[in-house]
């Protein structure tokens, strides 16, 4: 049986790109309809759209609007893509941790790089290219969804930090793929859901998106998952991943770490639940990964009001840190279950 | 040289128990005068004054303040007796986790029962007593930060959790009491305060507290002390507790373990810092303290606001959980630091 989600987090609409916006939820559930390149950049920039994979599909998105407001310029065919490659690459820079993003512009690149066709030829071609994305995500995260099920226990607890899910991707998720794929086995599983401070996207983002799916779910801080743990509460953790190093370290947001010891240090399964496109293979370790800093305020406000004393307090916010392959069980990828040793394992998995 | 700090959470005043307002911090820093027992109770309850040692004196305040209503009320000296330490074992149910509570009205119940007075001498007996808990308190705190910052390395980074500081007892801390007496010493060092959800203590009161003593102070999310312990930029863990089993097991505020865990996990030293008086040789071991279940709103909402989903989402909020021994250093008395094995070291302290 199929698990049918609710949830389509970014589309290309004819001529724009259309977005849950993921910053009012839960208190709404609406849709913005992003028209411009430099507005693409803002909304990944400012989390709009967040979630590796779903910001894979933006910047590809991105790269189509840019492509169209160039088309208005009357430039040469050569003018039009040296313009645009260059737009393109700082699509790039929106983000630096997640490497879906870069993948998918890149594949977007080849798309004009190999293009035979005229300005508009090529735009079309980006469109269809951004689509063919869009599909294959869900079908990738089904992929992995189903994978996932097969290490799920019967009645699981499954704790996840942050949010790969649905509203991660463009519609199924990662992490909570294998929790849907699982669900629609075993409607006897159910998931812990770190909140994940300073964005909660755990609270605001898994919560919603699981209640909205009917899976039953259990909101917890950050800082009580050794509580649940000792207490043999959880019986596995499925987290997703922005970064994966070619010997299995895994980027993921700031906290992931931290629940991989527990989980380690109670016997308790990690998975990293990702698309093989998150695997950056030219990075030798989680070293090389570029740790995103990003501003006080997440940590020192919520919802806009202070919840710290602000003078004469010092903040630091890295958004992700990086788990080491030694803490993961397994990668869980849409080719299966990579096991350790993982240089081995990612490395075959892409030679296959 | 000894710290002076500015701050003074609770005291005896003629007729009535000042406190500090620890609602209203950051965004306030105002007393509130108690008046009655049961506003004592609500306060202990709704954590107007909330940090082990600090709950015990208010506990004896509170007998203080129930005697005073007593006397009005025309009893004999047998019912007011009577009637007293029945509200006084009342008071202690205002919250079960902390021990120091027991401990404090327990040491007024011992008053009551020895005195030989009338009821306005019972009454004067237990204002004394009272009044020497108080200044017991911040001269057993002293003696913790003293013992304390003699293990503090020299220009260390102190992570902590939660609010074990001056706010948390009369006036000079025991996790900040050794922040304290090691800053008095070498004003290189600094903290770390982990925000500390649902309630956001170490946010809200620790980074106050440390900023209004001029001591540096660094704010994080909680799952993020594996990040900085990773990149060698924590020195040690220092925390307070608020139960400690004969064997060291030790309840701290929720989150307090996976810290713990954390710090093993990176061979960083973690210390609890608390009187004896936390210290409960009736219980074995962790095991047997009891874990309050607080209110879901203080997961599901900050400043009034949700956070998360609400519709169709679970939650669970133990207010503490159990540090085991084995991960822990030593625990920093009046005595001294305690060191493994704790059944001995713990036993010997008492028989000093």
């Amino acid at each position: 049986m199929e698990f049918k989600s609710k949830i389509k987090t970014i589309e290309w609409v004819d001529n724009y790109s259309k977005m849950v916006d993921q910053t009012v939820i839960p208190y709404e559930y609406k849709f913005v309809n992003i028209t411009s390149g430099k507005e693409m950049f803002e909304a990944i920039r400012n989390m709009i759209v967040r979630g590796a994979p779903a910001i894979g599909i933006a910047g590809a998105h991105g790269v189509i609007l840019y492509a169209q407001e160039f088309e208005q310029e009357g430039l040469t065919r050569e003018e039009f893509v040296k313009k645009l490659i260059e737009k393109a690459e700082y699509m790039k820079t929106s983000r630096p941790t997640a490497v879906n993003l870069m993948w998918a512009v890149d594949k977007q690149i080849e798309v004009i790089k190999n293009s035979k066709s005229d300005i508009k030829g090529i735009i079309e071609e980006l469109k269809a290219n951004g689509i063919k994305l869009e599909n294959e995500d869900i079908e990738i995260n089904k992929k992995i969804g189903d994978y996932g099920a097969e290490v799920v226990p019967k009645g699981a607890t499954i704790l996840t930090h942050c949010n790969a899910g649905a509203l991660a991707t463009v519609g199924y998720g990662t992490a909570l793929g294998v929790v849907r794929s699982a669900f629609a086995k075993d409607n006897t599983i159910q998931v812990f859901a770190d909140e994940t401070r300073p964005r909660q996207q755990g609270a605001r983002i898994t919560t919603f998106e699981l209640a909205m799916d009917g899976i039953p779910v259990t909101l917890i801080t950050d800082g009580m998952c050794s509580y649940f743990m000792k207490k043999g509460m959880i019986d596995m953790v499925v987290v997703g991943a922005d970064r994966i190093a070619a010997n299995g370290d895994t980027a993921n947001k700031i906290g992931t770490y931290t629940v991989a010891i527990a989980a380690k240090y109670h016997n308790i399964p990690f998975y990293i639940a990702a698309p093989l496109s998150t695997i950056d293979v030219s990075i030798k370790s989680g070293d090389e990964i570029p740790i995103e800093e990003r501003s006080h305020e997440e940590v020192t406000h919520i919802n806009g009001k202070p919840v710290c004393a602000l003078k004469g307090v010092n903040v630091i916010n890295p958004g992700f840190d990086v788990t080491p392959a030694e803490l993961i069980s397994g990668i869980i990828t849409e080719k299966g279950i990579l096991r350790p040793d993982y240089k081995k394992s990612i490395s075959e998995a892409f030679n296959l």
